[in-house]
């Protein structure tokens, strides 16, 4: 609890310098004022997270948390359980759909067996930090124990710290986890106001009848667990998963050392709305990247007040959007680092013509 | 006209047997089916466009039509018109928006006079194609004749040949010319039913006094040169640019010689709407990019039958977009060449667990 904590009280605002400087130069570049639009806005945030206007983001990695979920007993889930082990161990072979991806953004992967059921300690590259195998089927009783979502949490934070310390400045945030959607849209359903046919979606691909009954059991398990819609380690803890706890201690621990990180997909958004609602400052830490499938994406993307950059109808989750979202933000960095304000782009002879309107 | 009708006549459907065959290698990968959604989409265009499953995009280019129009005199632009001539030479100086986003991606740049309203010869790289100093103000008369129309179109040709024939594999288009928003938006209200109201934006930052100017201005324009929606030649002459003439002919050549080809933006896509009305299959060979900040933008991709993938509220033009959009596809080529087949990723002593529903 304490490392929750006390990374929690450690995430402070933006550097409002930083960004009205950055908004400055933006505003002195050769393109009318505002017209690369949120390539600025996303290299504004950046300069506010860093603490100086121009910045590379050189080291990027992105973090799967894998776990598996009790709820699947319910036949909430269109693939069978072991799939999450079967693609944990795939990760690291490089063949999945986020791994092909980051290869072609340069970026590295962290897989952090958090939870799978199964054994994983023969896969190499996985961080064994199991707390158990897979979550308690919510139906019948809470997820987890509050102490293991705490747990959970710091876990997810212990992993990104280190990447941090070997000099990772860019984080994206990926999972892996049958079962998982109905967490996501639990917590989603337990944090706001949003209705259960809204935040309940097919996942990777149930049929009408099994969405019916997926809805019908995830309504009677939130009656059952009650959670407490202000306490977010509790909505964890009783309808959530180690996956999403995990990656909440990413995107608090990203904030708290001042990296950017990437919300990709369903479950990533889930546990950004439980960081942001343990710590509101949070957020400014977050970048988005695609819209995702799932129904309930776009109520998420509405509580945390963030909107996707890309439209690609994704749903294959694993933070298989973080490598497109790396992309945008170099692209964003080239625009803040190489372009000419329309001092430097005038020599001598020639007479400045201002287009900024 | 006998090259720019060789063109269309060479324009040929995708490899339907290389689509079909993409598309099993799609549902055969370790992922639940369809679930990358419009990125498995890209890839199997690809497919057909290339006429085999695994493809590489190698060598990329951003082709920038600058030239000016006579329609300024109205009024209709923020900009003056100077600012044309002025940013055709920072294109090769590398310090606008498109040209760091085209660095960072590893595109090449080919800048294209082809009318704009000043002297470029001394400008390293820009290819001279002048066909005049400008078109005329298309609210007192055609922009320009039918003639020099085809002869845009065909400059637009032979400059993407030119490419192909260096081995460019993927070609972007941008342009710069102050007012080609008037230009575009009169296109679209020419070849399709919406309304002028929608398709007239405010461009690159006007004032709600002058886009009423700008309507107006339009209107009384369109009425005046009466085109002939079922000519788009014609539309081209009279209320065209020498920019979207010139692209026009960059579509219809990539599409011949089967290049994939990005649509990117309002004025991009004014070309676009162009080419797909003299030959429909040409869209076959269109990526789109960005979702435009311009009101009209999304009328005109739905006159194409195109969605946007990245949402990024950019207005610039110049091509800017295109950069990103390549590295969308870079993705799509990973997916579709990298990732393992539940085949191939199973060994010996595995179950295969098949995760596609």
């Amino acid at each position: 609890m304490e490392l929750l904590q006390k990374t929690i009280a450690n995430i402070k605002p933006l550097d409002e310098e930083a960004v009205a400087a950055a908004k400055a130069r933006l505003d002195d570049l050769v393109k009318p004022i505002g017209s690369l639009g949120r390539l600025e806005a996303l290299a504004a945030q950046i300069s506010g997270i860093k603490g100086q206007v121009k910045n590379e983001l050189k080291k990027k990695a992105i973090i799967v948390m894998s776990a598996d979920n009790g709820i699947v007993e319910e036949g909430v889930a269109a693939a069978p359980q072991s799939v999450t082990l079967i693609m944990t161990k795939h990760f690291m072979k490089g063949v999945t759909g986020m791994a092909v991806l980051a290869k072609e953004a340069g970026a590295d992967i962290t897989v952090v067996d958090i939870g799978v059921n199964g054994d994983t300690t023969g896969f190499p590259g996985v961080l064994q930090k199991k707390i158990a195998y897979g979550t308690a089927n919510f139906a019948k009783g809470p997820a987890m124990s509050r102490e293991d979502a705490v747990k959970a949490m710091e876990i997810g934070i212990e992993v990104t710290e280190d990447l941090i310390a070997k000099g990772y400045d860019f984080i994206g945030t990926g999972e892996m986890g049958i079962g998982n959607t109905s967490s996501s849209s639990c917590v989603l359903v337990s944090l706001s106001d949003v209705d259960l046919d809204i935040a309940v979606g097919k996942g990777a691909g149930l049929t009408g009848e099994a969405h019916e009954l997926k809805k019908s059991v995830l309504k009677k398990a939130l009656e059952l667990n009650q959670p407490d819609k202000n306490d977010p380690i509790d909505v964890v803890a009783k309808v959530g998963g180690f996956d999403i706890a995990g990656l909440t201690g990413v995107f608090l621990a990203c904030a708290a050392h001042r990296v950017p990180v990437v919300v990709d997909g369903f479950i990533s958004a889930a546990a950004a709305l439980v960081a942001y609602r343990l710590q509101p400052l949070s957020r400014e830490y977050m970048i988005p990247s695609h819209s995702s499938a799932e129904p309930g994406f776009l109520a998420m993307m509405e509580q945390i007040k963030m909107q996707p950059i890309l439209n690609l109808d994704m749903r294959l989750g694993e933070g298989s959007g973080c490598p497109l979202a790396f992309h945008v933000l170099d692209g964003a960095m080239a625009v803040m680092n190489n372009m000419a304000t329309f001092a430097e782009a005038t020599v001598s002879n020639e007479t400045l013509v201002d287009i900024r309107e």
